[in-house]
């Protein structure tokens, strides 16, 4: 790790609604637990008491105004961060986090009146500038990620393809612009392959401590 | 008005808990109106239907991470901005508000860990830069405002003299440093010798318009 007052590992898993990122949540955690390493497996939004009654405000409440809708994911990371993330690296365990500012980011950013940088900012300072050591963009189309939804769970769900197509394109900017943090995987071929492809990630940037990466 | 798009008038009431914000709120709203203004008066946190769910989750919930705090008093007040205080400026109202930024900023930045200037950042953006016309400071001491308020309701009032003392001299400091835009009035003296000092400083600043300030 480059930070050494941080001796755990943080890994976020990002990319739209349907791309399988609570599949390779689990592959992941599992390998890792697997090689002895402590695991904490958590979700944006709503990963503690606060998170989820903020979650269930945002999406199953009445309209909202956008910059208050961003505010609030903003506290649920704030929340997070403080209440699970930061603890668990402290005490050097492994973090994987289904979603994090990136997914914030894009959802606000995309289609809506709000500025990628700006949210971004909010977001930042929510989280006190804490990054994760890998970032990875499960990546699927608008189309397929609709295929794989089925049911409409939630507003951000239910819109349609060219907000799904402006989230994918902020997360696949969001990975060109900083190759070393992030890996792009792609999130059409079989789970196991995906994982496989997340493993081989962590390893190439030395972060596979214990992990058999055949 | 300086500015042409928001014909209305938008006037806040900062200070301490126990200073008579609420009954200067009242008279003052209670003059416009006999003057012929359209009057919204309102209150923060919790001037909207979010807004009062979210003042319960900082007030009466459980321990939270300072940023997550300010961050949801952000979220609050970036709807109440959208839902009530710019559509009546729009319409050309008065809005007289019960707290504003200012106490966002002095609560949270006082005692706590965050610095005053990140949190007014964060109040910036969620009000997407609206100031009020005039901010009105009730300043009483911490001692006065312990008298008065009795009964102590929320986990901030319950706060020692040394924070309410804090919170008081950011709302001084503040005032100090821009003063065409805000008045202080003693809050030790009758309501009706404060309320005579806010009409005053209407008319001082050219936005008395229609008040008999005798």
């Amino acid at each position: 790790m480059s930070d050494p007052t941080r001796p755990g590992l943080f890994i976020a898993f990002e990319g739209g609604d349907g791309a399988g990122k609570s599949t390779q949540v689990g592959l992941l955690a599992e390998a890792l637990r697997a090689a002895g390493r402590e695991v904490v497996t958590t979700r944006q939004p709503g990963g503690t008491a606060l998170g989820s009654q903020l979650r269930d405000l945002v999406l199953h409440g009445s309209a909202m105004a956008a910059r208050a809708e961003a505010l609030i994911f903003a506290a649920d990371k704030a929340q997070h961060v403080a209440e699970v993330v930061r603890p668990a690296l402290e005490r050097g365990e492994v973090v994987v986090t289904d979603r994090y500012t990136d997914s914030s980011v894009a959802y606000q950013g995309a289609g809506r009146e709000l500025r990628h940088d700006e949210v971004h900012a909010v977001q930042m300072w929510a989280v006190g500038d804490l990054l994760p050591d890998l970032t990875v963009v499960v990546d699927v189309t608008a189309e397929q990620g609709r295929a794989r939804r089925g049911e409409v769970h939630d507003r951000l769900e239910s819109e349609g393809d060219a907000f799904h197509e402006a989230v994918r394109a902020h997360f696949l900017a969001m990975a060109q612009g900083e190759p070393e943090r992030y890996v792009v995987v792609d999130g059409g071929q079989d789970p196991q392959d995906v994982h496989g492809e997340v493993l081989a990630a962590l390893e190439q940037r030395g972060l596979a401590v214990g992990l058999v990466t055949a």
